[in-house]
């Protein structure tokens, strides 16, 4: 049997009571970590032209939009989930082979949940299929693929998509068979858009068209049936080298879905373990500002290449800066979204920290290590080494860290009493009687009597 | 100044009087081939099954789809006329690049013109600018783009696509290369989809995702700015070996429109020179079938690789069968939609000319020759030696020839009066005062009650 067809039909014949426990409840943290970074990303300029011009083009508008007011056709809220969920690229991420896998699918399955009845147990089941379907295509092509410059989280999500929708719509093997043809002439976005608002648009992109391959192939519109394997498909085309058995060893047994990784702050990896460190010390110590009399960081050298600036002017920068990972851990104990605004970046707090730390290289430290001294005014020193980084798979968040992550990226577009009733709702996915409550309880409340019709543009 | 920079540049400031007369006269005929093709896919159940799995998703329903009574929103119809027209791969080729250049970029702008007023002038402008863009790219990226297996046709044909609609929507340079960068980060599309229905999706998917990125790029979205020439932009991820000078050499100066090509016969190019003499034969003797005691051809040793069918069951086989082609030539005189389907192949005139047919392999043949001898049963012989076959560049169709080729496709959709006036509108195109008159008149007449409304579903 081809690995499309493999695959194919282990979507279709796939029962939720045969997958373990702890990978339904690894799903379950993943959805809760994806609908917070949509909720983030809701009020992000990226997400407002995009949903200003798509508007006149917008079907029956029976699906909602993470954390909006306007409807949409799913298949247009699909694109639009998916932009604002990875905006910020704060999102998950497959350390093996860097897709961030949450994206494509879970933001075409909240789309399809907001227009169609489906029980929270067949959502959480069609995303673990998504997920699998998408990540096991990865590794047959990573790092090839990934390294030519491919999107590898759009052009492996489409896949994604298409699976996790198929299975909702009842897809037979063949049809899903179609519906991977459909995706794998579909699959596009390259790295060479990093940067710029096409980035977030990718995924997005790879959502609706995931979406669609279902669509088409529930009619029957026929494709190509060896979409990955064919010697013009989706692997030969795409990847100088790859290993389709990676695409079937051990399906069904062994699951990606246990090797996700959330990051616990908005920024680039290699400063998280000195937030995270100096977070440790703010929680330990609560120094004022004022008593920090100076911060000695020992980093590994790759972290002063990428993250040297000193004085910020602008968020971006902010995102770069190892004196700023330093400050924030320290002064607020955290680096969520609004550790990295232009107002982060003039507070005076903030800059008084940053202006008394120094860091050097030391290449007996990781880059997921950092060697932190902190001298306050009375002479007192605090020291922390960080072994292991918060968030990489030998130290996951916590739920109450995802949760502390989730309602700092909520309340940018929701009043605080919403977040938390969405909080509770979404670690209960999977008892929910129709998942699509869960992606109306987003939609702002202010304007809630918008909800029941099309909005006008 | 960078490639996609340079191109953008030109887009925007062209202006249709730099373009020389026999130019512009030539994009008349690929526009006039090109709706023939529409209206000769217009019945295809590829489009039925995509028109009803997508009508509940369409938008304001604006767009006229070419030869439906089915209204869409501008972006859905640029789709669906890219599958009707490319439907039967009887459209236009340019034989350096193997792109089928009309189909991307036609359907996009009739789409267009159907939703928004622009003038036959600006319509032409247009695509001729669009179709400039998309087979100078292909140029850079072939052979080795297409060798690895991209339909070369969809991922060159959303940047013309972009080009076509960025230049009437009047983009400013920055968003054309905005524009680009968006289109390539859909460009997509395997070869491993031919022969099934997914085939034809593809040109239409281009036509639909370069009329999306132009109006975001209007719309200030932005994306990477080297989406052609950067280390992880289209060329380099794309094609193993490129010239990106091929981009920008003669720009505005040479045409890539003066060398395309028209298919005269609905069929596998080495099967033309058969049909081709055998219908000069049939025009200059008249041959009834009844008289005609055998056919001698030889022809190049590849045609019997391929076409060497001699008993056929099913219409598709009829493409493939250098005996049908000698038969449909002498009998009927040309080989249109209608020559290769069913009933033909049940036809007892062209049966019993088929079972009289011989062929052999001959080294000095070139498979753009056949040398035929047809024996009558009055012992008379006819001989012809096809040199160069009809549609080649050194043997373009004519206007009357096109003319037929439009009708014999256009009355399997519309009424042979309402055809008559499409015709007569379509080499007029460049005089409309409204070019989207011209897509309106292919609606089917029978139904016009239903053109104001947006149809249900």
């Amino acid at each position: 049997m081809s690995a499309t067809e493999a695959l194919a039909e282990y979507v279709t014949h796939s029962t939720l009571d045969a997958i373990p426990r702890d990978v339904r409840d690894e799903a379950k943290r993943a959805i809760f970590n994806y609908l917070g970074c949509a909720l983030g990303g809701a009020v992000e300029p990226a997400l407002n032209v995009a949903i200003k011009t798509l508007a006149p083009f917008s079907g029956n508008a029976t699906a909602c939009v993470l954390g909006r007011v306007e409807r949409f056709d799913a298949l247009h809220a699909a694109l639009l989930n998916g932009i604002g969920s990875h905006v910020h690229e704060y999102d998950d991420t497959l350390p093996k082979n860097y897709i961030h896998p949450s994206v494509p699918v879970a933001s075409a399955l909240f789309a399809y949940a907001s227009a169609n009845p489906i029980s929270g147990r067949d959502f959480v089941h069609a995303f673990i299929l998504g997920f699998e379907v998408e990540s096991r295509i990865g590794n047959a092509v990573y790092p090839a693929h990934y390294a030519a410059g491919w999107h590898i989280t759009s052009t492996t999500g489409v896949f994604g998509a298409a699976a996790a929708v198929g299975k909702l719509l009842g897809l037979s093997t063949k049809q899903m068979v179609w519906a991977f043809g459909l995706a794998a002439t579909q699959a596009a976005g390259l790295r060479e858009m990093f940067g710029s608002m096409a980035k977030s648009f990718q995924p997005g992109r790879a959502a609706q068209n995931g979406y669609t391959a279902a669509l088409l192939g529930q009619a029957d519109f026929t494709a190509g049936e060896r979409g990955l394997e064919g010697p013009r498909g989706f692997a030969a085309v795409t990847a100088a080298q790859y290993d389709l058995g990676k695409i079937t060893a051990g399906l069904g047994k062994d699951f990606e879905r246990r090797d996700n990784a959330y990051k616990p702050y908005a920024c680039g990896l290699v400063v998280h373990p000195t937030i995270d460190g100096c977070s440790q010390l703010h929680r330990e110590h609560h120094p004022s500002p004022d008593s920090i009399a100076g911060v000695r960081l020992r980093v590994a050298p790759l972290v002063l290449d990428l993250c040297n600036k000193s004085t910020l002017k602008r968020a971006l920068e902010s995102k770069y800066s190892i004196y700023h990972a330093a400050a924030i851990g320290l002064v607020r104990g955290k680096g969520g979204l609004q550790e990295f605004t232009d107002a982060a970046v003039a507070d005076p707090e903030l800059e008084r920290v940053r202006a008394v730390t120094t860091a050097v290289g030391d290449e007996t430290i990781s880059e997921d290590q950092v060697h932190i001294e902190v001298v306050l005014r009375n002479g007192q020193t605090l020291s922390k080494f960080v072994e292991q980084s918060l968030g990489n798979l030998h130290r996951p968040l916590s739920n109450e860290q995802l949760t502390e992550k989730f309602v700092d990226q909520a309340v940018l577009a929701l009043p605080r009493s919403q977040v938390d009733a969405i909080v509770d709702q979404c670690w209960h996915v999977d008892s929910l009687s129709d998942a699509g409550d869960l992606a109306r309880a987003t939609v702002p409340r202010a304007t809630s009597a918008l909800r029941s019709g099309r909005t006008t543009h």
